[in-house]
């Protein structure tokens, strides 16, 4: 099953023509997940397809508007189209306040429900579980509580062998629990191997985002062995003393935690917008981390 | 001097890919000004060339979404990119507290001052002035207290004719005086006519707005003789029915409006997603009113 992620935002925090605020859009077991939901999201989602109305979990990282001034305008543009299946928010404390506030003042009754669940500044832990997918969040580096997310597929089921399933003794009832890896014991006292009857299933597949963040070493063991680790470096090496003041990452920093924990691939955005382009920003994560690279608006990358 | 209205959006409560929401770009007498800013407001202006950072005034209609959403992103993009200059916002009653608030959480702290003017529902009256333009508001038919705002030049001085500047008997300090239309009695009984050296100012040019409203003749008067009159058409007469239910009007009785109050040019906007554009509404307006015509992002129209 499809797990991917499409960028509808990768500029700082000043929007510029290419790039909007930061929002990203994550299929994930059949699971319509929006992270982060800067000034415009609404507009990206049409932009490149995505469907306001099949969203199920809208995570915020932090409460900086470049990640959720959009996210009010979002709730009202789905009230009008209709949607009246609930939602999930789980954002930084104070938000749920800020968008009803909002929506009071122009007395905007929602046709659905949205579970706000707010997150007490250095969270660990499970925020979201379902019996398909987990999201887990951790403590980022930043100047405002900051909350980082993993979104982890969980452990599938093992899978029939095809070729076996006209065995003479298999019985249909024997395949739930030959997939659960239980082997069967026969009244003749043969057994059914779980082992020689299925397949080990799909490794399960992991994203971690870290929305905003100083160069932290705790973020490792949190994000440790993802498939597709996004690491923000709003800037690059020439500029370490403006990203340690304003709490912000370089390329060559989220390389670093890229290679300490292991991850399959790295993508690099919240661009400062004095770069250009995010050549710069590559060609210096490469060096310590060769699968990396920077992300555009409109970028769909699979996590295979 | 120019005074011209750029369009920054001109969609109704849903933006499409063509229409952002409810934004306009004010140049009148050396001032700019903005009126309402939808979400995405601050994307439009760099797209069309509007400095963020010449911003003098913003008028805020009402207080649904579509047109005050992208108004806290705004004012922190002028503040990232080191604004200093006072900005005066001229809005409904509780829209100050939503922007401090946003701010406040985020720990952003502005380096120019905001001068909130919040108005009471219902206001009639002066709510700007100063040497070269006023502004005043009136109040509009909709589900929420809604302010319209009519932007007029004030009287201008009469200007000297420059054949008669080399006259004899004229000094430099009559000048002023005969520009303002007095009359100047020498010491040897001539007399030297302000009418004679001056010429008739230009007639100050007035602008209406009308952000979004039921049919209501009560704007009749308070919009009377405008050279310009934007005025919303959410809707055709098909869709009456649906205008009155909402409280927005049709292209015929925003023509009708324009008619009755002898405005110069009538503009319509706010245009439901339902229309691909505007055309059946300028159909319907001009057979009551011909000068009317619906408006794009991106239009600039001039006063003349």
């Amino acid at each position: 099953m499809k797990f991917e992620v499409t960028v509808l935002g990768s500029s700082a925090a000043l929007p510029t023509g290419q790039r909007n605020s930061t929002a990203q859009h994550v299929f994930c077991q059949n699971k319509h997940i929006l992270i982060d939901c800067g000034e415009g999201t609404q507009l990206q989602m049409r932009k490149y397809n995505i469907s306001f109305q099949r969203l199920n979990i809208i995570l915020i990282s932090h409460l900086h508007g470049d990640h959720f001034f959009g996210l009010v305008g979002l709730i009202s543009t789905m009230m009008l189209l209709g949607r009246n299946s609930n939602l999930t928010v789980i954002c930084p404390k104070g938000l749920k306040d800020i968008v009803l506030m909002q929506l009071e003042i122009g007395y905007t009754k929602l046709n659905f429900d949205i579970d706000f669940i707010e997150l007490e500044p250095k969270t660990i832990g499970c925020v979201y579980e379902d019996k398909s997918i987990q999201i887990t969040t951790f403590p980022l580096k930043h100047r405002v509580p900051t909350h980082g997310y993993v979104i982890r597929e969980k452990e599938k089921e093992r899978s029939m062998k095809k070729e076996l399933l006209n065995h003479p003794q298999l019985k249909i009832e024997h395949i739930h629990r030959l997939k659960k890896g239980e082997d069967i014991h026969l009244e003749d006292g043969s057994v059914l191997l779980s082992k020689e009857f299925t397949d080990d299933p799909a490794k399960p597949k992991a994203y971690a985002f870290c929305s905003d963040t100083a160069y932290s070493e705790q973020i490792v063991d949190f994000v440790k062995d993802v498939d597709m680790l996004y690491h923000e470096a709003t800037f690059t090496e020439i500029h370490e003393d403006l990203a340690r003041k304003t709490y912000h990452s370089t390329a060559k920093q989220a390389a670093t935690i890229a290679k300490k924990a292991n991850v399959g691939r790295l993508l690099m955005g919240h661009l400062s917008a004095r770069y250009t382009d995010g050549k710069l920003h590559e060609e210096e994560a490469m060096a310590i981390f060769p699968n990396a690279c920077y992300v555009n608006d409109g970028m769909c990358l699979s996590i295979e």
